[in-house]
């Protein structure tokens, strides 16, 4: 078995490591950049996994950062950042500017994505004074010891890669490729990581090289981030009031744990290279959805194309607003699922479906009133649904007042058509959902979504197996 | 507004105290029954209401007691008894044997009911031998205390009439005529139990003439019923382990604590005397249905003449039965109504109507695993559900393993007809259950129900008001 898992790892190795020659390419790539930077008198410092040789094989990409003195302001670091990061850009391919916590340029060399990012020279984390400052210091505590464990990263990596967890953006809410750095650091090999995981529990924190232990569930006093519950608290070695693992999501935690189990149950090259899913034909989205009984509604509309780690969370905060306003309403939601696609060069498409034991509930809902014994209560309950248009009079159950009267909205569809653009939304999803949106339900989904997007969905969860 | 009030109760009093007439033919009736009792050598004791005064004109129900010597066994008791008590009942315009915890005799004499009861004459309650023992003792004890608010029973036994609480027989679990005896005897007027009832909580304890408290929701200790809870405890006189509201049920006591706030708010005869229904016609319930947009569920089935308080606890069990089957199975009971109708000389017609937001599920049921953290139980969940015929695979939701599997039952009917015979059921309802049942939906039920039963389930519920 063991022998068995070891030759797996080899081959998975074999296909992630980075050749020499790769190694060589990105090297030779990193210092004639630096070199531009240099030229300028600044001085550059490779971080991340071009830095760490931890990048999984074929992924070309490159992070420098542009050191500038601590002494200039807020604006004269862009203005300056910028003036250098465009002078060496200038000799790219092609680059375009982009906005994080400051801009930075995002710049094409060859078949290499390199991005230029300027940040405060400072001499130890305490005078951060922007977010990208603290990334230096990530890589001088990483460097020296994941040394020799370089492919214990890569496997890590490509495990979650496969079990779709990689990742600290908003759209995916994994673990970033810093966080794998840690773990192997922590536990010292992939393996070791993996049999750890298999008995982790929500609310665990990890000091790297020092601690690991179990957080009390009730008082968040030692989770880093101040009362936020996290499922997993990996304490920033550079800064201890930083989780690591903020943006991991508790299901993305656990999704992580049962790979790990599965695998060291049964060893097997798919968990590092899934098997290609077939391509599903939109009479099979049909069949399914009809075997299952369910009702599917789907909200779809265009909005500018918007940076990803801005747009998730409004997503996120949309499909919330959607189920919430449904669950208030009595619709039991079984699923959802979101998407963002590119539809043009200027504009993407957002997209929520989302699952329900029935789309149409009956006129009648049984309204609940206060107990029997509240006196006051119960004379403005009654006065309330008295010679009201209602299916009943009011009468006792269990000991509680009860009415039958007329539900709002006896259509899911209807329901989110007339009352989402007044839920909470993010600003920019707000404005296009005030602008309009339509809900397509059952058969119309087919025509509306891409079958991507609807495989994603019912793979998961319709069983296309 | 007091005189308003008297001014009803005085109406009241003129419709339902029996007159001057009714009265010495009661005390005629007696005389001359109790007479043919003592030809046997044998002490006879009228009880009941009709020893006290407290009876609603028009009922002509006569108890006779057959006071029997404690010496005897209880066969001989039942031999004796029910030759004496034929004797009488020979000189009766007819009469019956019916069958409570021992035989007794139900005889008509012109239109009075005259009930003839052996019983075990004894010296105190302590000494009782057979449940009817105490009766005798009741009279005695409330004898003496309701001279002189007979006036006071009658006005709050018509008032629960009407409001169908009064009765402690297992059809209605309402208020017994001697528990209204107590009643004014604890608290002096029908009005002054009108008014306490107003604030009534249930847990209440009442010991007639002596205390008013209210017992705590949790302990039991000083319930007479040891340990099952009880809206209402009034403790009996003659035997403090024993609670005379044992029958009353909770939502039978908040009705009547409702009914006395209504009339003290506004007073008026209608809670004396009901208005009567107008007639519902099979197209008025077929279109409330319709309106409600909810799905009813009817079975209907023979049985022969059963006595009422062993068939209604076992119709009630059946109903408990069938809401249990159906939230175990996800179906959202709204509703429910029992009857029991006399289908013919020897039959009678049980009905159960069941009114559910839907009678139909999809196929698809979400099924909530273990806890992802708990990695035994994770397993086994994962290996009962791999390779099954399921709709999804098994995924990760809010921390718990989740798997979407077909579900049993998509109908309520057939669920109805395939599993309510294997539920728990009383003895006679399994035997006719288990010969054969049919569950009628939808319209079917307008034809198969009597309209007086489906107007006592819609006026109270559908709001043909």
């Amino acid at each position: 078995m063991q022998d068995d898992i070891l030759t797996i790892l080899d081959n998975v190795l074999t296909a992630v490591r980075p050749t020499q020659g790769e190694r060589d390419e990105l090297a030779e790539l990193s210092r004639r950049v630096c070199g531009y930077i240099r030229e300028e008198g600044v001085r550059c410092e490779v971080v991340g996994s071009g830095a760490r040789k931890t990048w999984i094989s074929g992924a070309h990409d490159l992070d420098l950062f542009i050191m500038l003195s601590a002494d200039l302001t807020r604006e004269e670091l862009e203005t300056e950042g910028l003036r250098v990061a465009k002078l060496v850009a200038d000799r790219a391919d092609s680059y375009e500017t982009r906005y994080a916590e400051h801009p930075y340029i995002h710049a094409r060399f060859a078949d290499y994505r390199v991005d230029l990012v300027p940040c405060y020279q400072i001499a130890s984390p305490e005078e951060m004074r922007s977010a990208v400052d603290r990334t230096p210091f990530h890589n001088q505590y990483v460097l020296p010891r994941i040394s020799g464990l370089e492919d214990e990263v890569l496997l890590l990596k490509q495990f979650m890669k496969c079990a779709h967890v990689y990742g600290s953006e908003l759209r995916v809410r994994g673990f970033s490729g810093f966080l794998c750095e840690l773990l192997i650091i922590h536990y010292g090999l992939f393996l070791a990581v993996l049999e750890a995981a298999c008995n982790w529990r929500d609310g665990l924190l990890i000091e790297p090289g020092v601690t690991t232990s179990q957080r009390a569930r009730q008082g968040a006093q030692h989770s880093p981030s101040g009362g936020v519950w996290e499922p997993l608290s990996v304490i920033d070695p550079t800064d201890p009031n930083r989780n690591v693992a903020a943006a991991l999501s508790l299901d993305q935690f656990y999704t992580f744990v049962d790979v790990a189990r599965g695998f060291l149950a049964e060893p097997s090259i798919e968990y590092f290279f899934a098997k290609p899913l077939m391509p599903v034909r939109k009479s099979e989205i049909i069949a399914a959805t009809d075997a299952r009984g369910t009702d599917l509604l789907a909200i779809s509309f265009e909005i500018p194309d918007m940076v990803e780690d801005i747009a998730y969370p409004q997503l996120y905060k949309l499909r919330q607003s959607a189920i919430g306003l449904l669950d208030e309403n009595d619709f039991t939601v079984l699923g959802s699922a979101i998407g963002i696609r590119s539809a043009s060069k200027t504009t993407d498409t957002v997209m929520l479906l989302i699952e329900l034991e029935s789309g149409r509930l009956p006129a009648l809902r049984k309204h609940v009133g206060p107990p029997a014994y509240m006196r006051a209560h119960a004379e403005r309950f009654k006065s309330k649904f008295t010679n009201n248009d209602t299916f009943s009079n009011v009468y006792i159950e269990n000991g509680q007042y009860m009415v039958d009267i007329h539900r709002r909205y006896t259509s899911a569809k209807h329901l989110l058509e007339s009352e989402l653009h007044s839920c909470a939304l993010g600003k920019q999803m707000r404005e296009h959902i005030r602008a309009g949106y339509g809900v397509a339900e059952g058969k119309e989904i087919a025509d509306i979504f891409d079958m991507e997007f609807l495989k994603g969905y019912f793979t998961d969860k319709i069983g296309v197996k």
